[in-house]
């Protein structure tokens, strides 16, 4: 395989789209920015997925690396409340891996995009000796002020969309980007700040936290386990509740809003789940309650990928 | 080293811009777009440098890498004709790095943009047992409509910025974008197509031609060559001009315009030499005219990139 025949399939495989004027081949891309990019924001995001860190290439193969690739990347637009508006993707192959494979890798990546009607606007390829690396930006525009982490209040209520935990059972690799859920909840009440769940809760809400200047307790009894956390606490003896707040890859979304706004939310949105876990507090310490009502320190850690997917 | 001590590092040395409502340490960046931001367009690009492929780490250091790895994204924003507003860039750091290596790499990342005004927004980092991988993207906003590969016209003189061949001796990783070349050029005369020389005048021309359906041909006579040119034919035995016409990593510009908007251009613009080279022409084909007025055919090839950087 040669770059140049893979940027040629690639420029000559995309479809004309009116809201991409200048398309995938020239030097840059040009993209409609559309009447409705609140307050005149583009928002920008870039992320890399790594053969050995972020998926095994070898088990997975070529497309489930891709459409994870430009999945991560997509559920920051969700965090943000985004639509995205376009994703570009690099790739640097092994040397041995077949044309067809990087075809079905690219593939990959443009029907996920395709899936929230977002183009694959540029690419870049490159050929080297060793494993494969994928790297998708994103810019997406937001029709409100974009939410940010940092919006959260005293008293908000925290909610978590979808179940927690287990996920690296095969669920990093699937995981639907909750970008239709953010923009649904727009719709029934002012969401203060959110993000989505990549390190896991045990990692992400202190950021959130930290961001918003606010403590947080976390209500062990109601976290939705996911019954792979259920399935991994049999073979690990870890508990499921541990799974569901430490593991990462959740892609769930994590929002705080009023409680008056909480009481609004249905128990299910866009076919997901909405579970309010507990609340922000001060000062700005964060706790796990335990059934029994006391307060648990908060678990160190979260996921930080180690270069050891499975 | 890990991930998120760079990250807490990238985010908290990032000084408050104006035009970045939403700066890095969100899920994604928000910038401002500009009210000059023609026909509504913004234009996107994404480009990786390898260690190994691009630059060599051992050799020339994390901050030169970085430095290239900018610039070659900014590179294509001159080609557009567009002003950067904003790169994100994404490490692949090999494990045995140190922090204040990746550091260096960061900052000279965003002091390259800062030449041009443009604010870092967004970063990825990773940890992993293999060579650096940096990407950059990039997104910029033009002032008119961007200036794209497929607008030359028939007659059209193609130009040439600065001295041509021999970068592997050095500029591939010292060279300046030309940004500021290229926004001056359109208040001069306008300009039909344009397109920046990653790969050499040889693998690129073809590329204009085609986009634009025409040929061309180029004076040998005429080739600007650079001295790194001249110096390296002493040492292989290829000529000068060969260098110039096939060597790869000049990030000069290439374009085209109407013989009177040629005659309006000045031997220097911003400091760089600016060389009429030949001109497009009917039927799509593509020649070299040699000193003695005859036509030869094209060089086949120019530069590919083959994982052997110096």
């Amino acid at each position: 395989m040669r770059e140049n025949d893979l940027l040629h399939w690639l420029t000559h495989s995309t479809r004309p789209d009116a809201a991409v004027p200048v398309p995938i081949g020239d030097d840059m891309a040009a993209v409609a920015i559309p009447p409705h990019a609140a307050a005149g924001l583009a928002l920008l995001k870039i992320d890399q997925a790594l053969d050995g860190v972020h998926f095994n290439l070898a088990t997975c193969g070529p497309a489930a690396a891709g459409r994870k690739a430009v999945n991560r990347c997509l559920s920051d637009c969700a965090a943000m409340a985004a639509a995205p508006a376009a994703i570009m993707v690099s790739v640097a192959l092994p040397a041995h891996m077949p044309l067809a494979a990087a075809q079905a890798l690219l593939t990959a990546c443009r029907n996920a995009a395709a899936e929230f009607n977002c183009p694959l606007v540029g690419g870049d390829t490159a050929i080297w000796q060793q494993p494969l690396v994928i790297t998708v930006s994103a810019l997406g525009f937001a029709t409100q002020r974009p939410v940010q982490r940092r919006g959260a209040q005293l008293a908000d209520a925290i909610v978590v969309s979808g179940k927690l935990g287990g996920s690296i059972l095969g669920r990093h690799l699937t995981f639907t980007p909750r970008i239709k859920l953010a923009s649904l909840l727009q719709t029934i009440a002012p969401v203060h700040s959110m993000m989505d769940l990549s390190d896991g809760l045990a990692a992400d809400l202190p950021r959130l936290a930290e961001a918003s200047g606010l403590g947080a307790i976390v209500d062990e009894a109601k976290l939705p386990v996911h019954p792979d956390a259920i399935q991994l606490a049999k073979q690990d003896g870890r508990s499921p509740a541990q799974h569901a707040l430490c593991d990462g890859e959740d892609y769930e979304l994590l929002f705080t809003l009023s409680p008056h706004g909480a009481a609004q939310l249905p128990t299910h949105l866009a076919d997901v789940p909405l579970t309010i876990i507990g609340e922000m507090t001060r000062p700005p310490e964060l706790y796990v309650r335990s059934p029994d009502g006391m307060l648990q320190p908060w678990p160190v850690g979260g996921f930080e990928h180690r270069g050891t997917a499975p």
